[in-house]
């Protein structure tokens, strides 16, 4: 299926699931649509935490037909969106063109789907994948830089590497800055304030086995919580792994 | 002289000269100044067009003081400024914070003096440095990408490099994203549109020598021909060579 293909598909009604998985290769984005009147001070906070926050692209007011899909529309090309009124999970509808309107403003931002695809290339294992689970995500201790309204913890997603594996995981994921980068924790979760592994607060626990390190990346629910702890009057989402998927290719990110 | 003995001595009148060469290893900064209501569409101008504009800071309205330099004023410790209206050149006086609103937005962009060290460092002479003159700047025929009402060309400063040492000039300042980064074009200067090299629109002339070929990177002046292109209604800016000087290290922004 082409990314043309999944987006007509969501359009239409007829793929509503999650897209892990889905058009090997290509980038797939995180969604968050604000109001203009707080447009400047999201991206004022992407800019300002890059590695949770990495934009792959920001759409003028109004637009809906990204540079990195041609013929798209944010509105109803994702399979699943998440519609938040005062800080509140409001609706979780399949489209949103009837909420549309000219003053809001769509933030692309990066995901680890794009990472993980060289990291099982290059033969590390990932366990979520293989169990068929999310991710697990955490609230850390560390704040992000506050910016305008937006403020909040870093959340990360967590891997567990075998020891001997850790350094070219972090190779390997530092040359995609576009979609995370490298790591900002190996090891030590208690120091990122994190208490027990096994109870994540977003994703599912995988096990950490013995010789394995957990280790942590910036994680893309860090500018979804940001708004919500900033309680804004409205915003759109994704809902979780149900991503935008781009035309881009996961190779065009690295370096 | 440190960078606050020499940000003291813009703010009391006794340094009004460029900057160039001063606080050796300290990161110089463009400033750009818009109204609140222009600052997401300059931030996402910014955003998009990465190698004439890289973020060093971005300061929510009405703020002075940047993270860069803790107890800096960019009202006052700037050796000369600009102000512009309507898109034409008001004054250019050596304080502005007799102008200075709650709703003006300071941008510090990155300067192409902070490659120009590990350049020099490398053996790679600059010919501008050597002659005491300004880099000289062209605009080109390519477009930066618009963002809500900015739009402008591309503008390049150009440096002779001998041939055997382009390769090597590519390999150092690709190491530095944060101040433009790898060169944007190596030799043929009509390809960019640039009919006379002994003609720069910025800056002064310097001499191509046989073996050398002329070499492009993506300049900080874009941003302002940006600004005055769409004739915002008030803006300032430092005056050319009269940089903000921040306490971040060059080094820093290597990877």
């Amino acid at each position: 299926m082409t990314p043309a293909e999944l987006r007509q598909a969501a359009r239409e009604g007829r793929w509503t699931r999650p897209t892990a998985g889905v058009c090997d290769g290509r980038v797939q984005a995180n969604l968050m649509v604000v109001p203009a009147e707080a447009a400047f001070d999201f991206l004022l906070f992407c800019q300002r935490n890059p590695k949770p926050c990495p934009i792959i692209e920001v759409l003028e007011a109004g637009r809906v037909e990204p540079a990195c899909a041609p013929g798209a529309d944010l509105r109803t090309d994702l399979p699943r969106y998440r519609v938040y009124r005062d800080g509140q999970l409001a609706a979780e509808p399949n489209e949103v063109a009837g909420l549309w309107r000219g003053d809001l403003v769509a933030f692309l931002i990066g995901c680890s789907f794009s990472f993980e695809e060289p990291l099982a290339a290059a033969g590390i294992p990932l366990r979520h994948v293989e169990t068929c689970a999310n991710v697990p995500m955490y609230r850390t201790n560390r704040p992000t830089t506050p910016a305008g309204r937006f403020h909040g913890p870093l959340v990360v997603s967590m891997r567990p590497i075998a020891a001997a594996q850790v350094a070219l995981a972090v190779q390997i994921t530092g040359r995609y800055e576009a979609v995370h980068g490298a790591p900002v924790h190996v090891g030590a979760p208690e120091a990122l304030g994190i208490a027990d592994l096994s109870r994540p607060d977003f994703g599912d626990a995988v096990e950490v086995r013995p010789g394995e390190l957990p280790v942590f990346w910036a994680c893309g629910v860090t500018p979804q919580a940001a708004a919500l702890a900033s309680r804004l009057p409205f915003c759109i989402t994704h809902a979780p792994g149900h991503m935008f998927v781009t035309d881009l290719q996961n190779a065009s990110l690295g370096r």
